[in-house]
């Protein structure tokens, strides 16, 4: 293990983290917004914005390995990967960041969301909830689908010998293949609960949309705000659990 | 040939064709079923989930070299560069893999199957089934699909000098070219049957639904199950016969 | 240049452009015939699926360099790249491989060309035609969208140092740019005429409408049939001139 | 820093910049003229049109380096990586390669601006609009959205030690993670203003539509064209000041 400075490796996380809050509220904020361009875009426009949400915060988070989620992160750390001071200075940036990049998306659409009449699709631009809300179901989908995100990314990491959560460990080309995993996890997973798979993604925003003055918001939802951390908490270890022996990693 | 650990082997086969059910089912599952977030989503959405289930199976099942469906096992053994034992191994794991993907999916969206009226939706995220039903033409088109996946899947092999059925053989670049494959078949010759080009995905999850306890579920359409068995094993088979004439391979 | 065998460059040709008009005759099946599952998939789905079928063509040619146009090969015939003799047998391939591919692609979606009652639809599968039609603006934009196709792989070729026509040029990897050009040469440029950008693809399938017994099928438009042929090897020619001079290649 | 001939320099942006507009007009036109084959394509098809559209221009102007964009050579200017000369040779080029590429896609969609009604949509093919007029948060808007694909270009290029804006910087396999980066910005954050993020794009094509004799054109909204030179060239520099800082650049 390379030698770590963890200031850098606060501002990588933060700045990937917020990356991906900017660009991945910013596609729900015009598919959904009223009076905005790509109003209307569809669930696949949303899906290629957060994968492609995803690759442009991996290329701004070299130094951290761009984690840019606790639940990677987490994995990480059952795994051995990276250790304890390290995953609470990456999960800290995480929070941080998120929110961060949900306040520039606000500032992005701000008209936008002073012309929508509907709250829940301000929070929706902010933060996840569910399709049919049942927290058993809710929270097994959550666990599944980030299951999924970390597991394939530990594969993904042994076969390319990319040591994740360490300096410079992912490059453009392989952001590539991490943004196509993304898209095909929320077109194929996102029905249910809007595949939160990340905690910081989820709770970061919330808090911005509580605290921000947005005109005409209403609740934030915070009777769900569990599901999207704990789930993919879940899902994360357990993926880390699962990945020496399902995968018979070298 | 290397040495191979048939177990390792299995789970290798099993995991991967488990992590194709669980994305290609889901996102049809999203698209189809009552109150999901990408109900309506359209074809091209389903077209790039199923490739992206690909594209995350292929990762996650590096040991046996990804092959995922009985079709391209098939044709690997009558191009001997599997074995037999090898190739009842991996057919195996993948109907059992498949099962596995078709419950996961289901448990992700159980709420939605509950909410949904119509039994034939219900199926169509487990198994295909034809447009127009006509047993002949719909085993042509089924042949027809899948001997261009195994025999652009060959073509492809010889490009890149990759031994495909042994360990390693496929990482994380060349399995963006397979989802792409993928992508493109269900686009141009999904119209007529909705491309099983795979016995195991077909078979595998139409089981799960006769044995799984889904609410309101119709029939299983037994009488259609032999067409996206038969016609793969053929296409794939044709494929491998072909490749040397057509391909001018080395 | 290394020692070409004119059979096997024949033979690679031919299966490559058949496999073009598989693909790309196939997904237009899928979107505009009647009872497809594809139906009303809309615009990107075709410019995707053409692409796509770019792409697995271009894997399954690689002895003959993967040209499937004659108006890629005209260009290579006027920047020296290859010989007449190639050149003839290149573009005699195309043809055949062109009309092959239709037919296959016939036999895919047979039922649905019976269901469906509009002869314009049918030969929509198989041959472009103009939205509004006016030969000197069609004409036009056939030149611009093939000059920029042949343009840009001369582009290419030279950046990645790949010699265009000879055995194995082009990889999977490469086959990746080319497909995504085509996509959005399709996307950008497809408008008014449904980009030909290639005479075999045009005139071959347009052939194959005249000869089958396709039910119900109305005229082949031959009045139109020029334009595609025409424009495309003007285009190609132009743009194998205009490389050296705009592009300062090495 | 190699030898640059300027004349060289200049001929390769302008042919880049002229593909990036011929293309990204281009599949606007597509989309929203009238009796256009892709009418209603929607926003997601102009995402990918945009995107490969950078990608194709990238292809094309190697020499230069493909800036293609006043706001790159900004920040390529403000971070030392070029120098004066060559950032006035390029933006020269970029303005007078915007206003050749308008000019072509014109002629490309010539028949469906004669058979458009609404002389809004034919401004549209050549230059950005806001959705909601208010030149403070469209500002504000168009820095931020530039700011992202500066910082990201800095970053990409850090990453893959690429010398931006020196001869044969970016080579085909980098076309594809900026393409991907440009259908992100776009879907992410183009729904306020269209994301110009480029002042060459706006403002060259604003002044072709003023000067070009298109039937029943109406304003070329002049008091709108500041905004997308102004926030581009903002958001360009601020990212070129912060990635140093922010990205832990080596």
């Amino acid at each position: 293990m390379q030698d770590i400075n963890l200031g850098l490796y606060f501002v990588s996380e933060l700045v990937g983290t917020a990356m991906l809050l900017l660009l991945g509220g910013g596609v729900v904020a015009n598919v959904i917004l009223a009076k905005s361009k790509g109003f209307g875009g569809g669930t696949l426009m949303i899906n290629w914005g957060w994968g492609l949400a995803v690759f442009a915060g991996v290329l701004v988070s070299s130094y951290s390995g761009a984690q840019l989620n606790p639940a990677v992160s987490i994995g990480l750390l059952v795994a051995a990967k990276i250790g304890f001071a390290q995953f609470l200075v990456a999960i800290a940036a995480q929070f941080v960041g998120a929110f961060v990049g949900a306040v520039l998306c606000w500032l992005v659409y701000r008209d936008h969301f002073d012309a929508e009449p509907d709250p829940g699709a301000k929070l929706g631009v902010f933060s996840t909830g569910p399709a049919i809300r049942s927290y058993a179901s809710n929270l097994v989908t959550e666990v599944i689908a980030t299951f999924v995100l970390v597991f394939v990314i530990f594969a993904f990491a042994d076969y390319g010998d990319i040591e994740i959560g360490t300096p410079g460990a992912l490059g453009p080309l392989t952001a590539v293949p991490v943004a196509l995993l993304v898209v095909g996890i929320g077109a194929s997973l996102g029905g249910p609960t809007g595949y939160a798979i990340n905690p910081a993604r989820d709770l970061g925003p919330r808090i911005a949309h509580a605290v921000l003055p947005i005109k005409g918001k209403g609740s934030s939802d915070w009777s769900y705000a569990w599901v999207p951390v704990v789930g993919p908490l879940i899902g994360g270890t357990l993926a880390a659990l699962a990945a020496p022996v399902l995968l018979n990693l070298a």
